[in-house]
């Protein structure tokens, strides 16, 4: 579980309460509420296509609850199917296919096992290592567009409670409600871009990358197992080629890595 | 017909109805719509050639009404002409090419009944792809321009109102109502631009690479049938160019898709 | 002449003056316009050569001016002299040189009487190429530019304004046409760059396509010539390079290229 | 000098003064300059290296001061070196490098006379040249950062005079002059970017690509003279290589070309 | 130490201190700061993984506290290994590596010994050098965006504090201080992006460049090394491949190398 951005929104949603206090009742707007997110999400249904709004929910959802990579497992992974490959040759490796997990080695060492050639086994994952870029990169899009319409039907809601209380200026009284309601719908659409859409985009694109180093790392691997070289030697140019990479990911999903990389200096 | 837009625009519409209800006929003012939407398609005419402005309302009704695109309805076309080519020879085709709907595929038969080598072939198609690539842009162009110009003329308006205003400050009556005035051509800008042009621009995209990717499937299966592939062989090869794209495509169109997978590995 | 520009143009002022009516003399402010608009050309002439601005006022009377350009008579001036190149050698054209308009066109041809090589004479010409882009870019960068300034400057006059205005307060009376007054000058501003000096560079890039597709026939046609193709094909040719490009120009200028396809369809 | 720059300031400057006239007074504030001008120096200042802020001035200093660019003399020179190479040889040039001011031309001609490959000399120019653009672009840089910070301080200013008039409110008599001064560092904010900063930014960028012209011409110079071209030839050449460029350069500057072009022409 | 910075961040503030000077305390606001900071690292905790913004203030620090990096040293060091293994062979090398402070160097050398190939001692050094910039680009977006997240909610809790003050209309005393302090949160956002956030990302790009020549410079000369060039040959091609990018970085660092080319001229 991402422990960052649950803490982060706690903190965020915290402070602002706390700043607010006994105040909070005053910023409680059903009608803010309508025009802003319905404005947000009717001007999202228009720009996307039904199925990808929809699959939004649940793509909010993996950053909050998405178990972490681990490029560590996938290496291991790779290297024991190396191992029998090279033992038992690669049509043995179709009794450990249905086992694997990753979508997209389970794929690639079908492959092998179809007796592919090197070229359309590299070209097949690559491809689809773009097309995993781009779905990841529309899920992000949906999310920098949901951040850009919410501000703006903020400010049309709070456009709208201005004009009412305009019309209504013969009684002062009203005056200060008033305009207390038209403001709190742009706060609803500031706060809704700046503390969800845009920031959830943000991360979105992080671990994007960060699935897509350990796709890079996992193509890597099925492509030596296919050339048949020494599993020992896989590992070791699985974690050369990770390595370098390792400070741009999360240091608790990289402890194994370490450890490893001590015992190999021990020897 | 595309009931996420639909739904989506009268659900926003309904949203902001809702919130402001009985004071509706606040919002209503000729002369704000006047200087709003005047301005826009003024600056608009004034950008883009009258033609293509022209062509805008038939290109914003594609988004609602436009047919489905069903690549599955593509591939069994070209599968069915390469079984006929391979039968009778690409003459044969001759009598087929009238009856084809998509003026890509048409064209593209047409070019391979006249004996253009593949090279030509080719390029032909890709060519005319570029081209396409090259309209939908310029659509998606007058969406964002209109995007861009409704805000700035409903703040013109506004101003204009404004000035109007500040010069009959006598009459402390009539202030409110001025500024509301004032008020509403902002609101209509805000509301034209991210409740209608942005978002309709945005689809104009999506669609725009649906429509590609059904080409790019086609200019696949005319080169395959060109080259004399066997028909069976062709029908894999554009269900394996098109499965990893299929989950940017809208569900309800894929189902056939699914289908014919299952049926697939049943065998 | 483009009727689309002045229509669009009228329309927008039109509907705008509609709107304030009787207000009219309100908006008219020597100060306002004298604060935006040398604020904006100063700008601008720090910004850009002299040369560069002066030629600004030939450049934007272009756009509404400017005869259509006709690719029709491009490409039956370029079968002509392929016909005369054909039957009389090079040589033959040094006549027809001084009677081409076209500086592009008379160029090419004159380099083909020199007896340069192919490769020179397309490098030749594609360099002619990229430098008219390079300088209708530029000419389009003047004007967003100033679409870029004026605002920015309309709002310093509002702040100019509202400082002499707040150190009038004694005078209650004073504050509404002082703030007014002030508020004119960002009204100059956004409507100078969303009604002028945006569309204006907008309409400027398109015409510039259209320019460079045009021209992009005449250097085909210039080689084929240089080839010493049959003029009928060459004919054919570049109507088959023009037609998928014929969509995104204006409807009259291409009626007879239509007229040509048609006659053609009937043989 | 550039006397277009010079008009522009001046004109800007004056018709902002004219517009505000007898008010001018109202218009300086110390404290607004300091926060306006104190904050964009200290933001420019963390941005950017010591070394660079300083050479900002001589950089703005160039804008207004630099000697126009020739092209012609630039020619002409090669061409004389290329006639004392071709009668007497390279190692003849040694006496005349000394004399030749413009760094570019001379280390060419000095790696000339060492006796590089055409290679080498072609390699190392070229990288000069990208060393010069990347110079360049770091100045432009500088200023457009300037040009973001300043209105950005501006409105700081603004926010912190609007505070402090807001918590003496008890004295309405104080309420518009508070206001005014807090509105004046906006003012200068705007006014320093829009009048300076950004417009400067623009020219320097201009001025780069002149340069990066003349230099082009004269790599493309010395390399002729290295492979032992006949100056005559030489200088058509580069008159040739300049001529399509000549419109986005200054007219005053291209006058001798023109000259030369006619004499040219009547030969 | 790099004094600008300091100077800059020292100067900044000064002078908006001295523009307030006895109404500072006016601007200290808890609940604004909270407001403001609270959520701009909310939201950078959700947009960015735990880990990488606890280095952030590391990475802030390196602006302020960074050695100079110095070119010189860099290139003596590999003059000085390129000459014990001419003499001595590359396993000589071995007593050295333990020495190199520098990462990459050291790892290069210790490549070196290993007798790695020329083809693959580049590839490694170069994915390095990209893995260096990727980080750094990350460091720079991690500012990048909490200058964007700041002013947003500087303007939340402006929002905030307006909506509180106006349901308090009815005691006019409050009105002042109520809306002063809403204004203040905005003043933070502001402030806290254009005078940090901001700034300091713009820093850490030009460190990152500055490093990143450094490094290139290394790869250089580790390949002249591994090649078996000349020492003193080495030290030539580096200094020439230094010199042009001198002028991008601070004055001071480049003395020695000035020292170096005015010896190198006695000679």
């Amino acid at each position: 579980m991402d422990i960052a951005s649950f803490l982060g929104i706690f903190v965020g949603i915290s402070l602002i309460f706390l700043a607010v206090k006994e105040n909070i009742f005053l910023f409680l707007s059903l009608k803010s509420a309508m025009i802003t997110f319905g404005g947000t999400f009717a001007a999202t249904f228009i720009n996307f296509p039904l199925a990808q709004v929809a699959k939004v929910l649940k793509v909010a959802g993996k950053v909050f609850f998405a178990k972490p990579l681990n490029p560590y497992d996938t290496i291991e992974l790779i290297v024991k199917l190396a191992e029998k490959a090279r033992k038992e040759g690669f049509l043995a490796l179709e009794a450990e296919v249905a086992g694997i997990k990753d979508d997209f080695i389970r794929r690639g060492i079908q492959s092998v096992i179809d007796g592919v050639s090197r070229d359309v086994l590299k070209d097949t994952l690559e491809k689809q290592l773009d097309f995993l870029r781009e779905r990841h990169a529309l899920g992000q899009d949906i999310f920098v567009s949901m951040g850009t319409y919410a501000p703006a039907f903020g400010m049309a809601g709070t456009l709208i409670g201005l004009v009412i209380m305009l019309y209504n200026l013969d009684d002062p009284k009203k005056v200060g409600p008033g305009m207390a309601l038209a403001i709190i719908t742009t706060l609803y659409g500031v706060l809704a871009s700046y503390l969800f859409f845009l920031p959830i985009a943000g991360k979105l694109k992080i671990r994007s990358e960060e699935e897509c180093i350990v796709k890079e790392v996992a193509l890597e691997g099925i492509l030596a197992l296919h050339a048949g070289e020494n599993p020992r030697q896989i590992r070791n140019t699985l974690y050369a080629y990770l390595a370098p990479r390792m400070r741009s990911l999360e240091r608790k999903k990289l402890m194994p890595l370490r450890k490893v990389a001590k015992e190999k200096k021990k020897k």
